[in-house]
């Protein structure tokens, strides 16, 4: 295999240059990492289901036209996506209080929020990823009104589709983040979805018993991660029920 | 003089029962407070110059146009005010990087910023006032949306007109912080400007040599605060040039 060139490696995730002009491969690691980098591990597997995960999910959602950076899964840990440039905003939607809202707001985690929220977030590592308002993101230009409008109105669908995908599989859909980028077609330009969907992004609460199955279970250390995400993948339909747990293709939506 | 029944008793200011229904006496002590006060002085004289300065602010901002709780200085200490029904968001206007923005966005302090920007926190000693965005505040109801777009185009008018003001004096107007109440005129209701407007909620900085002359003197332990307050209280025209000091009426707008 030719050497790739490697353009960004992160916390979870390496990207390299793809095989066309305008794609990459977005190669899923296994590192878990929380509070900015100071808590870090190695959970063996993982990024092998996050992978699968956000393929299942990013296809469900180009299925009812949200456009995606999602091209098609190419190995166990990687998958090719167009090439974007990320709007540097981390758009959270909340449905239920936890996390970082639960403690400033001063509500408890687990309370239903009167309607869901959506936040955004400045990307910066060395600040810590502060929340800001759409004051700040038009000040300092981050994106425009319009992009701005059609994050949100993207949010709000994905919102829409995964709590109810979740649901069906016994899983409330407590918050997530998703990240957005700038995609050229030609002289168009649009705001797709890009990075990732997992439970790494997500906070999903079982149903039945309020149980995590997602990244917090690494962040508190209630231990159990990868039986949590693999729970995850078997309820979406994507595990095999044999013993190497190759995954399969999962459910698609009739269209 | 007959005992009158304390209202509230906040960390700079008392608010008693005015002598007719809806209004009330707000009285400015000469406590200073920051960090949610963790730090905690007294710094005698500050009440009286507040009293003299929120009151010349509030009667120019009357002037142009926008409703205020203010109606009259009763004495040194003390000013009649509409009672409100304050909504729980303090409004920051920032033309310039400083403070907590400069802070959590990784701006140096004295950057202009690219516009105006204005913020909202979440009046609760508690939660330490948290940064909040209008998805916060219409989900929980802390304002309607009507209400938030009429103190968005308040704080607007004003950070104009106290801009062009402290200008005129050789002051930049940095930033500063407004608060807002609903007043019942009957059936009707309209939100009108509360609170003070004072170097304690200002950041002031002389045009020249940039010296501070508002609360993070305080703050930032600079010592002078007095001699800041009663230079800004001077230049707006406000102090006689008279050993004791005693406040006159500044300077009024032609109407
Ligand atoms: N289609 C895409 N084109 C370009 N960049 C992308 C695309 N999808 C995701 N990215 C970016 O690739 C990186 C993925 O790596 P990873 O998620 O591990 O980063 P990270 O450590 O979380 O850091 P960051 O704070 O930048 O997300 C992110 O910076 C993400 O914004
Ligand atoms: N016209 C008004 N009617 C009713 N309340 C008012 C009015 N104007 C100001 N207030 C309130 O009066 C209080 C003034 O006290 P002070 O500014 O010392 O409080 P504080 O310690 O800063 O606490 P807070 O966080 O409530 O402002 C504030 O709570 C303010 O919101
Ligand atoms: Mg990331
Ligand atoms: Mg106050």
């Amino acid at each position: 295999m030719t050497r790739r060139r490697k353009i960004y490696e992160g916390k979870a995730k390496i990207l390299y240059e793809g095989p066309e002009p305008g794609t990459l491969v977005q190669h899923f690691k296994d590192d878990a990492t929380a509070f900015n980098n100071k808590k870090h591990d190695l959970i063996e597997g993982k990024g092998v289901l996050n992978n699968r995960i956000s393929e299942y999910v990013f296809t469900r959602l180009g299925e009812i036209g949200i456009p995606t950076h999602f091209l098609k899964r190419v190995n166990m840990r990687e998958q090719l996506v167009k090439e974007v440039e990320i709007i540097p905003i981390e758009v959270m939607i909340r449905n239920v209080a936890a996390g970082s809202l639960a403690k400033r707001l001063g509500i408890e985690e687990g309370t239903p929020l009167p309607r869901s929220i959506i936040e955004f977030a400045y990307k910066s590592d060395e600040l810590d990823d502060p929340l800001v308002t759409e004051e700040h993101i038009t000040a300092f230009a981050w994106a425009t009104p319009q992009e701005i409008d059609d994050m949100m109105a993207m949010s709000l669908r994905i919102n829409d589709f995964l709590s109810g995908l979740f649901l069906g599989i016994g899983i409330k859909l407590i918050d997530f983040k998703i990240e957005f980028g700038r995609h050229f077609e030609g002289e168009m330009m649009r705001v797709i979805l890009a990075d990732e969907i997992s439970p790494d992004s997500c906070r999903l609460w079982d149903t039945a018993t309020n149980e995590k199955l997602d990244k917090d279970r690494f962040r508190r250390d209630l231990g159990g991660l990868m039986d949590a995400y693999q729970e995850v993948a078997r309820r979406l339909g994507i595990l095999m029920e044999n013993e190497d747990q190759t995954p399969r293709t999962g459910p698609v939506l009739v269209k």
